[in-house]
């Protein structure tokens, strides 16, 4: 029985889960800053845009301050992973812990810093972030989880129904890595288009009529994904092109969160999500160039502000 | 014999040609706008720099307020030739024209407007400019110029005499084309990276130590524009990779122009750089999958602000 949850990580993605989730159990957030937990503690956490909520939670940046938790939920980026798993080694030890992270290998990140349960998820929310305390749900579309190693699949039900009566969309899957394949050829190819034009994720990602047209480079890279991807053995659950022609029909055009970064001079999520991909590729020998040009390319444009 | 002169777009290249070929040649310049031609015929060209130069030109907005000249120096933009050449057209009939653009086909855009000897030329000088009346010299480098159809090369050899009396570094080619086509693979690999990471030409062109150096991509590019060449006939002049190696070790970082356009918001010479290359290859029937993607997320980057 899930009754108490920690949300590792208190961006975009981890406000959503905490905001929702303090309707329907006890909530703690580790913050990496501590104004940013000490003004969730004082105002709480304010939910707009798809919802309209008001949570009390209890916020600490120091790992050894919070309560016990049934449920951690990992919700960091990329670039904080590892500082944030190190900070949980050797606590909660009655916890699952579930990662929520973009592209693949937070898993093992997690496990080696302990031998919790480990349920993987991916999720497709969307936000804005306003300030420390007030966060705007702008999709409210699913996360996906599914078990990592011998986690029981009845586990991952448990936290699929917490999520659900939380009012979020949710959906346990046996097998998540179709999903997680789906995700991250989509992510790999949106977020470092995205990055390197200074383009949100539009009508142009679609486009094929003229030669010129972006959309022809977005297909041969989800071609390239694919292609890694069945030599990995992965039955994709949804087709990424699919799922970016969908998107890009969408009334308002979403801004990757890799394009955020670079607009802001951050580090991206490139390791983490194109190069994991061509990580895989090299290791089943499939040939990613367009992949792993645009890998450099991200990479050469961080360090132009570094 | 060569007296007169008239350049024709009065950006970084053209002020260089003028500035230095005043001291040699009486000098007109056609410019876009006519405050331009008001301030240089008021104050004269000021070169600094590698040259330490002051010169009194002609200038004008106005093809029909120009005096004839022997040699015309086409130096526009990609972006402003066709609107230059058409200005042109049915005047100066005892004029050579010299196109200094970079990438490929300038030379038939003027040809559409006159029966002008043609002499091709490329250039690898750089300055950058200051104000309407001031441009800084930056690379004494060479320019080299060989005979477009049926141009005599003496003609070319006078030309190419005349500017190396007014002090600049020239060649002149009975065929340019080798060079032409090695200039082109270095510019279209150059100036399209760089755009899209936002770094000068730097060290970061010629690393490739690690995987993820932007070296391996800089130098797949050139292969491909390599075999484009190959397949078109074409012995270059120069590899255009020792190129890009020994232009990343002079001391400091060149800007190139595509980065300052797109810095800018301005559109982008892609389509006679890039694109060039890209049309070559269709018609030689070779593939360019590097080159096409970068040539679309230029587009596309162009697109981002329009």
């Amino acid at each position: 029985m899930i009754e108490r949850v920690c949300i590792i990580g208190g961006g975009v993605i981890g406000s959503l889960f905490a905001g929702h989730l303090a309707q329907v159990a006890d909530v703690s957030v580790l913050t990496r800053r501590r104004e940013h937990a000490d003004a969730l503690n004082a105002e709480g956490l304010r939910v707009t845009g798809r919802s309209d909520l008001h949570a009390a939670v209890t916020a600490s940046h120091d790992p050894s301050q919070l309560p016990p938790f049934d449920l951690g939920i990992v919700a960091t980026k990329a670039t904080g992973l590892e500082q944030a798993a190190a900070a949980l080694e050797g606590r909660f030890p009655g916890a699952t812990m579930m990662t929520t992270l973009n592209g693949l290998g937070a898993e093992e990140v997690v496990r080696a810093h302990g031998g919790w349960p480990i349920i993987s998820a991916v999720t497709f929310m969307s936000g804005t972030r306003h300030s420390d305390t007030h966060v705007e749900y702008i999709l409210d579309t699913e996360t996906w989880l599914g078990p990592y190693e011998d986690t029981p699949f009845e586990r991952v039900q448990e936290a699929a129904a917490l999520i659900a009566r939380a009012g979020l969309e949710v959906e346990a899957l046996p097998d998540l890595r179709p999903a997680q394949w789906s995700k991250l050829i989509f992510n790999a190819t949106v977020n470092s288009v995205a990055a390197l034009t200074g383009l949100p994720h539009d009508r142009h990602f679609a486009a094929e009529e003229h030669a010129a047209d972006l959309g022809h480079l977005v297909h041969d890279l989800v071609d390239e994904g694919k292609a890694v991807a069945a030599a990995a053995g992965i039955e994709l659950h949804d087709d990424p092109w699919q799922m970016n022609v969908l998107a890009t029909r969408r009334g308002s055009a979403h801004y990757p969160s890799m394009l955020e970064d670079v607009e802001a001079h951050r580090p991206t999520e490139i390791d983490l999500i194109t190069g994991a991909l061509v990580r895989e590729a090299q290791r089943h020998g499939v040939d990613v160039p367009l992949h792993t040009a645009l890998y450099r390319l991200v990479k050469a444009k961080e360090d132009s502000w570094s």
